[in-house]
């Protein structure tokens, strides 16, 4: 069986990372792209063309899914248009994988309650990168055997925030598997502030931004007379093709939401 | 409750490494030490002497088991030593763990006949460091996904042989769970003998040895864009000492052989 | 003063990274190209028009120096082409610099003696990247305190050749600091062929192919109870840079062959 | 030639260290040890005895010179005690090697010129590792061309103050080099106070504290495209044998003050 993909967001640069992946893929196509406007027109990789070749747009899904009967709505648009399109995908019986950090937690519900309620799959993936989910998953592990941990990211100099957004996470994954209790000296003495990072939980994040770096993350978890340390290196967006591939496929075997690739890799 | 470990092989580094874990923990004492010989005296870390004080031995397990009624056999000694041990606990109702990598398959599958016949558990544990086995678990699940896999051991140059039993052991667990195929150019042009490792299943492994190093390996997983590492540092025996007191927690609750570590660590 | 610069091989990946460099330095410009073809046509980056915008093109270096006097002529044709360019611009006056690791040991005399006669200077780079030009001169350095020595250079999977050119150079250039001895335990025993590597001189180069990986190494320097480890990762091609710009400016105040970049730098 | 070397402090750790040192080395010997007491008896490694085996301890270097006429004063005493010693070794002619990092700025400058008016050289060096010496040598030079800096030290969890002292030594020797600028995306905005560690001119200092670790500093330079790391494990106190011995054979050709070992490595 070949999966029909319906892909919204397809003119940006994850989109076109997707179409790529699809392509390549010898059991899935893509059959039509949602977008806000040019209804009628046609997308190649990130251009649009009038032209009868590359994807055709609509601005409905409800037409597409009349003209070409998706499985499954790939949506890598922005937070605010996601919403309303994994709402209509549902509604009409088409498979939602969803490649966005920015649902709330009360849409995450609404879309939990619709799901079930339809009794389709969807999946919620805030990171397509099957490295840096494994590392995350497996640190969390790791962490109810070596329970003390530091995080240290790096990215280029021209990210505006710290830390990142993947290393926040990692953390939080970890705190549900790592006792709490206090880490390092108890009468540790700072003389440069800000030296021990930044503290969630007792364990600590150190973000480096320095010129020529990409993205790249390693856990610490430290145990008496050892230290295990897993790292991810995220070179290219091509590393997202895979974890795309896979909640594709993964999504039609689902009836329930599920948020994290975390929970689909084993 | 408290668990009563009887342990063989106590004049030993690893036996003084687990005497003192065994102590240091609160739900488990050390009753009393097997041996071949000092039979009536007492040992007390690596050292034997004559007085009350310290661990008694016993020549017999039986004897030891009459006076003392061990809940766990602990067994530190060498290949030779431990199969007659384990059978001897196994008829005495004592559950064995065995810290060694020495016993053959054919051992192995009569300690598991015997195990379930008598309803007993027992755990052999070829490595009792928790971060080694966590490294080459996460490797093994992570291949499934990025099959492309180097290992880099590195060790003190005073390590006889390469690779290391670790790095082969880690490439076996890998085999299980990723695709086989053939890594790297398949027109690769080797210039200087040797550059591209030891192959196993066409994975590569890379022996490092320098003077300064202790115990360390790498594992490298690559995928389109990205790579996964996992690093294990071992810098002191003590490592092994959680990994000794989590096997004598869990061989108490089991009916059967658990070879490895990483079957009971999730 | 402006360094004015005439580039030989300005279509080519590594000229249009050379022509960036020069434009968004203060001081020097681009004032013509030098190309088999082309002739009167203009390059601008790495493609050729007929406007009179961009960069003139001339086949003949004579040429080309009467119309536009350059300082510097820089070389990033191939090994072919360099040798005849960079012996017209020392006859013209014009300080070469080039950029390849293809000239011959007799050429690169020729070079010398024809440098001296004419008393100007001349810099040939293999590696324009500043940080591989530390990462060996540093290694080479530290050879000399440290001298037991491993190598390990990790690629994509697409390259051919294993070791890296870098790496074998890594080591030659270690090889005038190091005293030469045996590594390793004299005993060794090696179970799987080429575990240890390639051997140089001692040292062992190790060689990482996988997917995802750009073009990185790693010089490990052990000795009793230590390791120094130096490594440099390249990412972009724009790394090149600041040697080119380095190589423009130093070239002018030279009257020798200067062969590599570690020679300029301290 | 056999050098003869007095040590002071032949009974604390660095002391034990220094005379394993020394009696491995085939150029020079130990010939007493200055102590505050035991003053007759004599020292062998770390314990104190009546024998007539082991180093004879004298308290007052003036007579211990009248019967040993030592060459050099190895000094591995504590600040308080070093600049008594190191004076009156200057008066009498004998050459002194320090490991302390504990001298202030104004005794070094008595201690220079005293050294200069008795034309005898002296050593003083915080840090015997060589291993650390060239890493922070090196990255001072390798900040001249990559001068994004960040440094990462990773020490065990019983260190008290952070960040270590050999970072920000690091950091005050790159300041030499280091074109002062900021680093860093100019609009940073930090979530977590502590993510963006430390701040020493621009440069950011990271400290990871982690059962298990042992003494680990790296530099990171970044510059467009590339990443140099320079890294020293430090595993075994061995490691300051050879920075010992180097300094007591160079400082026998020296006629000056020589703070820090990377004056005397090339």
């Amino acid at each position: 069986m070949t999966i029909k993909v319906a892909i919204a967001g397809a003119r940006g640069r994850m989109g076109t990372t997707a179409i790529q992946a699809i392509e390549e893929a010898n059991d899935a196509i893509v059959v039509a792209a949602l977008d806000y406007k040019y209804d009628g027109l046609h997308v190649h990789n990130s251009t649009v063309n009038d032209q009868c070749h590359g994807i055709p747009i609509y601005t409905s899904l409800a037409e597409l899914a009349e003209h070409h009967a998706p499985d499954v709505l790939l949506d890598v648009t922005d937070p605010n248009a996601v919403f309303v399109n994994v709402q209509a995908a549902i509604e009409l019986g088409i498979y939602p994988v969803v490649g966005t950090s920015g649902l709330t937690r009360s849409q995450l519900d609404e879309i939990a309650v619709l799901v079930e309620s339809h009794q389709i799959g969807c999946i919620v993936a805030p990171n397509f990168s099957l490295g840096a989910v494994l590392m995350m998953k497996f640190s969390a592990q790791a962490a109810r055997y070596l329970g003390d941990v530091e995080i240290i990211e790096l990215h280029h100099d021209r990210k505006l925030d710290a830390p990142s957004g993947t290393a926040v996470k990692t953390a939080e994954m970890i705190q549900q598997y790592r006792p709490a209790h206090i880490q390092g000296h108890p009468e540790e003495q700072v003389h440069i502030d800000g030296a021990r990072g930044a503290d969630v939980d007792g364990m600590k994040i150190h973000s480096v931004r320095l010129p020529g770096l990409l993205a790249h993350q390693q856990v610490l978890l430290g145990g008496e007379g050892e230290l295990l340390t897993i790292r991810h290196d995220s070179f290219d967006r091509k590393s997202f093709m895979p974890g795309i591939m896979l909640a594709i496929r993964e999504v039609m075997g689902r009836k329930e939401l599920v948020y994290g690739l975390e929970h689909i890799i084993d």
